[in-house]
This record gives structure tokens, C-alpha cells and sequence, in this order.
């Protein structure tokens, strides 16, 4: 028997990697799909690019999707990313960098490329613990897309399998994603999280990405290979 | 009280026009919502731009999105569109103009576009009767879709409403939505539904759609106002 394809969220950063990393060790072969939305920090389809590389993906597709028009969305429009919050406060609502509906869109298309390829499984690096506040990142909003993939697809009504959205990350802290990743190989020197680089790709250290992926680096005993701005925290 | 505002998905055919205009009728500031999706009969665009002039809808977003790049249907890949099947083979199967999850991409970015908007309402065309086999077409799918809505936003979460996924049409044939059509002023000249039209937009009379729409007029009595090529059954 063949070995089952999986569709994988890609965007560039820690969670995504290694969720990737996870579909491999399990025994997929790996399908990786990343989005150009007009996101901000353009910079992490190169760290896509370089990560699907490293895995040895079959296939890595990076599809155009023009989010900007919607509107809405500090990584999107032209609202300030914020810097320096406060731990607590990070955890607490939902950020201005919210993209309204992305894991939903990433998602759909997600389903629509593993009915095409044959696949039936998708997996996302979503995270409750560290989710940044985040509704789409939520098990009960995998769960409801499951719902949703075996409903609408030829594939799901024909009844030759089941999709499964993989979140195996989701109960795990920054921490154990990065000690599980290690432990697999990732390279997270590939990776890139800050919402807000520098020209030269430096990771600023400053907004609730940096200070989430610091403080797993830290929690978890590790050396952050990535660069950062001078006088920023992982210097 | 303002208005409630709707977000509508417009493709240009006659069930879209006519789920536009119900929305309308039930009182909602429509905002309609195309995809260019790589489409062959991109000529239904130039249609959704008609119908949401004429509807004076409050803004009308066309949003380039790559489907094309994943394959896997007639309507997006070069394979060939079926013609001149017999009724009763039309209603059996999933044809091959399915396009993979295409329902629940436009609905992902209706969702988001909704959030930003303030809207809570989403119509969709969609018809399960006449509904050529799509299986994104149900009202099983509908719900599914409303659940996810509702786990995936901010605006969800936060509890400020609810979002509903309105389907109008959902169990009207086609000779009905057309007589409702009719009645609520849609001038159906300004719509396209063949699959494969020629050079200048004239519709082939012989596709799926092109049948759905032929039968439809017939069983309303009404005369369809659009043109067909010269040996078509429209002529």
C-alpha cells in the first residue's frame, strides 16, 4: 500500500515546521501549501520556501489569495503591529493582528487541494496554549471544520474515507512544540515568526510573536537561531 | 436602527441574482462578493458586475483567487465540458465540473469579509434540487458552514451576534426561483450561466447549466432573454 498523502499548512514559523515535521514522522508524505495574502511580513514565504525544502515536501504550492481587499487586520492593512505588551495582556481578547477568517480560507483551500491530490488528511499548527487569542485556532474550530471537509467534497460524500484536521499541536506549549521539534530535526534557524522584521529580514523581538517565540526558546532551554535587531531580546 | 448589512456571493448566473435580490427584498444592505477563480467562462464576471449595478448594491468585491493552481475540475483545467447529457444523467453523479471545495473557499472569504464589514448575514444560491450534484450545495453543508462561522471569528466568539448562512433557494427548482426571480424585478438578461459560451458570449445551449437554465425558463413559462448560439435550443 502507498503511504497517504498530507496537505500542511505551511506559513514559515515554529508552529508550522514542526507540524510538518510531525506529518512526516507519522508516516505521510507531505504536501505543503502556503499563502502570498499580502501579509506584511512577506519574509516567511522565503522561510516557507526554505523549511518545505529542508522536509523534502513532494510538492509545495504557494497560492495567491488577496486578503488586503477584506481589509481588517494589522498584518494586513496599514495598522501598526504592537510592541513590548505585556505577557498578561497577550493572553488576554484578541489582538489587532487578528486576520478575519485566515484559518478558514487557509483551510477550504487546503480541502479542496487534498480532494485533488488524494488526500485525506490536512494538518494545521494551530495552538491553544500559546494561540495568541486567536478564535480559529481553537480544537472546536478543527473539529467544526472536519464537520464541514466530510460535507462538502465529492470525496466526503462518496464515502471513500474521512478527512481529518490534525492539530498536534494544540495542547502543547511553545515550549514542548520547540523541545519536539528539536527532537525531530527541525532547523529552526529556516523558521521566521516577527510580525515586523527589519529590512535586512532581523527580527524585531518586540511584537507578540517575537516575545511568544523568546519565551519558548527560553522555556525550553534552547538557543533561538534566528537573527534579531540588535538591541532586541535574543541578542 | 441601521440596516442590516449581507454579504452576498454573486457569480452572475440566475441563482445568485435571484438570491441577491431576495436579500434585498428581506431588507439587507447587500454587499456582493465574486471570485475570479480561473474560471473558463470568465464571462460570468462581466455578468456579476451587471447584476450588481443593477441591484445597486453597496460595494461589490471581486477577488482574484488561484483555484486553477490545485486543478481537478472542467471549469478551472483543460478537460473537456460534458454536453448534451440526457436529464436523468444530470441529476446522478458529481460531474466533472465540480471544482474541489469551491463553496467552502467563497463562503471562508464571505465569513471574513462579513467580520470586517460588521455583517452577520451571508446569502448563498445555492439549490439542492436542481443542484447539477455538488455536494456543497446542501443544506447540510449550509449548517456545517454556519457552525464553523461562528467558532472561527472574533465576532462569534465575542458573542455579539450570530452569523447565518442564508440559502433562499435551497429547495425551489429552477422554475421557481425564476418566477420568484421574475416577480422581485431580476432582469435575467444581464446574467450568464453556460459553461462554455462562444467567442462573443453567446451561450451554447448544450452544457449542464445551459440545460438547467433552458429547462427552468420552459417550466416557468417565461421567455429567457439571453442569447444563444444560432442551432441552440434558446434560439
Amino acid at each position: 500500500m502507498e503511504p497517504s498523502k498530507a496537505v500542511c499548512l505551511l506559513s514559515g514559523g515554529v508552529d508550522s515546521a514542526t507540524a510538518l515535521a510531525i506529518a512526516k514522522a507519522e508516516g505521510f508524505v507531505p504536501y505543503a501549501l502556503s499563502f502570498d495574502y499580502g501579509q506584511r511580513h512577506r519574509i516567511e514565504l522565503e522561510a516557507a520556501r526554505r523549511v518545505a525544502a529542508a522536509a523534502g515536501v513532494r510538492d509545495h504550492l504557494v497560492l495567491t489569495i488577496d486578503l488586503r481587499a477584506m481589509g481588517g487586520s494589522a498584518l494586513t492593512a496599514d495598522l501598526a503591529v504592537p510592541k513590548d505588551r505585556p505577557a498578561a495582556e497577550m493572553g488576554r481578547g484578541i489582538p489587532i493582528t487578528y486576520v478575519p477568517a485566515r484559518n478558514t480560507v487557509f483551510l477550504a483551500f487546503a480541502l479542496g487541494w487534498a480532494e485533488v491530490l488524494g488526500a485525506w488528511d490536512l494538518f494545521v499548527g494551530v495552538n491553544a496554549v500559546d494561540y495568541s487569542g486567536y478564535p480559529d485556532c481553537r480544537p472546536e474550530f478543527a473539529r467544526a471544520f472536519e464537520t464541514l471537509a466530510n460535507l462538502a467534497t465529492k470525496a466526503g460524500v462518496e464515502g471513500r474515507g474521512r478527512f481529518r484536521v490534525h492539530t498536534p499541536l494544540i495542547e502543547l506549549t511553545k515550549a514542548e512544540i520547540i523541545r519536539r521539534g528539536l527532537a525531530l530535526g527541525v532547523d529552526y534557524g529556516l523558521t521566521h515568526s516577527c510580525y515586523d522584521p527589519d529590512a535586512s529580514g532581523a527580527a524585531c523581538g518586540r511584537c507578540d510573536s517575537c516575545a511568544i517565540r523568546l519565551g519558548g526558546f527560553a522555556a525550553a532551554g534552547a538557543r533561538d537561531p534566528v537573527r534579531y535587531v540588535a538591541e532586541a531580546g535574543g541578542a
